[in-house]
C-alpha cells in the first residue's frame, strides 16, 4: 500500500490555516496544529491530523468552543482549577501546564485541574513541555465510559490516558504516554483496515462477549484486570470528582446530556530543583537509560526500548522524510481544504 | 490445613511489645505493629506479621534503624524531602503523610519525598490516612531491581507499588494498592507452598527464561509489557532520582553497597476542599461505586468489586473471627516471643 508523505511543517501550516478559517484566534490555531502534527511526527497517527473531521463536526455542533472564555478558579499557591469552557484540548491544556510549571517553580509542585476541556490530543505533549524546561511533568485525563471495569461485561470506566515525562541530559526526555486499556486505538484501527483478528483479551463486543473480530470490538478491556480497572476508577475520582463534575456516574445512569463529549484532566509539574540538583538529575536519567539498554534481551527483542524512544526514532525519520498519510486521512484533509479554501500542500513522495 | 487464628488486638499488642523490647520508642513500636496487623486484617498477609523475622534480621544488621534521626529537608509550602535515616518504613511514612496532609490543607497539595526509608509494609495504609480525614492520598515507593523491564531477560526495575485512596460517604474509601508486576507476592508464595505451576507470564527464572515452576521463579514480569515497565522506570525518576539517590543504576552497575536494603518513596495528599465541595465529593464517590456494581457481570464473576472492597470484607471477617496464621508464621512469632520474653497470645481457634 503506497502512502503519500507530506512535509511536517507544510502540513502544520495547512492545519493552522484551517483552524484560523474556522474562526480560532491565530495563536490557538497554531497550538492546535502543533499538537496534532506532533502526534503524527511521533507515529501516534490515531491522535494526529486524521482527527480534523471529528473536530470540525464537534465545532459545527458547538461541542468544541473555538472562542472559549477560559477562567481560572480556586487558585492556591500550588493548585488550581481552570475551566476550559469547552476549548479545544491543546488550547487550554498548554495554558494550564504553563501555569502548573510557574507554580512548581514557586512552591515545588503545581497541580492543576482542567474542567470542561474537549479532546486533548496526544497527552505526552504536555508533560514534555515541563521536561523541556527542566521540570518533571504529569498529565492524566478522563472521559465518559469506554472500557469495562474488571468483572463487568459493559462499559463503566474510561481508559484514562496517563503521561509522565522527565528530562535527561544527552538523551531525550523519558516520555511515557499510556492508556489503561489493553488495546491501543491505532492497533485496533489497523486490524479493522486489514480485517485481521485481534487478541481475545483486547475487547468485548457490544453485548459484552469476548471477540476476536475487530469489526465487532466495542468495549475496551483494562490492562492487568483489576489493576488497570482500579487506576481508571481512581483517576475519575482525582479528575471528574475533584472538579465537581463526575463523568462516569451520570453516563451510567443515562442522565440527559451525560454523553456530550467533554473531558476533565490533571496537569502537574514538579520542580526538580526544589528537591535535588537538576544537573545531577539529568545525568542520572541518562544513567538509568544506559544501564537498562545494556541488559540481556528477552527472546524476540532486538533491543530494549525506554519510554518514548520508539516515538523519538519515528519523529526523526518523519521530520526528514515527511509524514505518511493513508488515503483515508488525505481524503479528510481534502474535504477541509475545499471547505475552507486552503490549498493542501504537495506530497513529497 | 487447619490454621490457628489469633485476635487482632492481642496480636497487635504482642507485636508492639516485641518492637519495644527490640529498643524502639513505644510510639514507633505501636505504629509499626499497627501497620503490620492492618495488612493481616485486610488479607495482605505477605505484608503482615510474617515479616517479623526479616525485620529483626535487618535490625540486628543495622540496616533498619530503630532510633532514627528523621530530618526534614528542602521544605517548600507544598513539598519536602524527609530523610528517614533508615527508619522502619511505617515510622517515617506515617510522619511524612501527616506532614503532606498539613501542607495540603494549607496550599491544596502536599507532595513529600522520603529518602532512605526501609520496607514500608502495606502501602495502602498511608493514603488511607488522608482519606480518613477527607483528603485524597497517594503513595509510591521504589526499591532495587526485582522486575525485568519490557524486552529484557534480567532484572532492571523495581515493581514499584502504588496506592491511591479517596473518601466516600456511606461506603468505605476507595483504596487501590497495586504493584507493577503481574504476580502478586502472596500468590507466588502460595504456589510455592502448594507446589502448583504458575502462569508463564508471571516470572522468569534466574537465567531469564520463562518458567511455570514457582520454585524457579526469580524475576518478576511487568503488567502490560511496556506499560508496567514504563511506569516502573518513571517512578524511579520521580522517587530515587528526585532525592538524589538512584536505586536502579548503581545496582545494575554492581556498585558496592548498592544492594543494601533501602527505599525511596512519595507520599502525597490532595485537599479536596481546595477544589470542590467535600460533601458532594463523598456522595459522588459512593455514586460511582453504586453504578459500577450494577453493571452486567462478565462470565465467572459473581459480583463487581471496587478497589479495596475485597480487603474490607476480609477485614470485617478477621476483626470478628481473628487473624488466621499459617504454621510458618506462628513459628516466626514464637521465635520472637522467646527471644524477647514476650508471651505469645492464645489462639482463639
Amino acid at each position: 500500500m503506497a502512502e503519500s508523505r507530506m512535509a511536517w511543517d507544510r502540513l502544520q501550516s495547512f492545519m493552522q490555516s484551517v483552524f484560523e478559517r474556522v474562526g480560532m484566534p491565530p495563536e490557538d490555531a497554531k497550538t492546535e496544529a502543533e499538537v496534532l502534527v506532533w502526534a503524527n511526527l511521533r507515529g501516534v497517527d490515531s491522535h494526529g491530523v486524521l482527527r480534523i473531521e471529528w473536530y470540525l463536526e464537534l465545532i459545527d455542533k458547538g461541542v468544541m468552543n473555538i472562542r472559549p472564555n477560559i477562567r481560572l478558579e480556586k487558585e492556591t499557591p500550588a493548585t488550581f482549577i481552570m475551566d476550559a469552557d469547552h476549548a479545544l484540548g491543546p488550547v487550554v491544556t498548554t495554558q494550564a501546564m504553563r501555569l502548573a510549571m510557574a507554580k512548581a517553580r514557586n512552591v515545588g509542585i503545581g497541580w492543576g485541574l482542567i474542567r470542561n476541556t474537549t479532546h486533548q490530543g496526544a497527552m505526552g505533549y504536555y508533560p514534555l513541555m515541563a521536561a523541556q524546561e527542566g521540570l518533571a511533568g504529569i498529565a492524566i485525563v478522563n472521559g465518559p465510559p469506554s472500557m469495562a471495569p474488571f468483572g463487568a461485561a459493559a462499559m463503566g470506566v474510561h481508559n484514562t490516558p496517563v503521561a509522565i515525562c522527565v528530562p535527561g541530559r544527552n538523551r531525550r526526555p523519558l516520555l511515557l504516554d499510556i492508556a489503561m486499556s489493553v488495546a491501543a486505538g491505532g492497533k485496533l484501527r489497523l486490524a479493522k483496515d486489514r480485517n485481521t483478528p485481534i487478541p481475545i483479551e483486547w475487547t468485548l463486543d457490544k453485548n459484552g462477549k469476548p471477540t476476536t473480530d475487530p469489526h465487532l470490538a466495542s468495549i475496551l478491556l483494562p490492562i492487568a484486570g483489576p489493576k488497570g480497572s482500579g487506576l481508571a476508577i481512581l483517576f475519575e475520582c482525582l479528575t471528574g470528582l475533584m472538579v465537581g463534575d463526575p463523568l462516569l456516574e451520570p453516563s451510567l445512569k443515562k442522565e440527559p446530556g451525560a454523553d456530550v463529549h467533554r473531558q476533565h484532566g490533571i496537569v502537574a509539574a514538579i520542580d526538580i530543583a526544589a528537591f535535588t540538583d537538576v544537573e545531577a538529575y539529568r545525568d542520572h536519567a541518562d544513567g538509568i537509560i544506559d544501564e537498562l539498554k545494556k541488559l540481556p534481551r528477552a527472546e524476540g527483542h532486538s533491543q530494549i526500548l525506554v519510554p518514548g524512544e520508539l516515538e523519538d526514532l519515528t519523529h526523526d525519520e518523519r521530520v526528514r522524510d515527511g509524514i505518511p498519510l493513508p488515503d483515508g486521512t488525505v481524503e479528510k484533509l481534502k474535504i477541509a481544504a475545499q471547505r475552507f479554501d486552503v490549498p493542501l500542500p504537495d506530497f513529497v513522495s
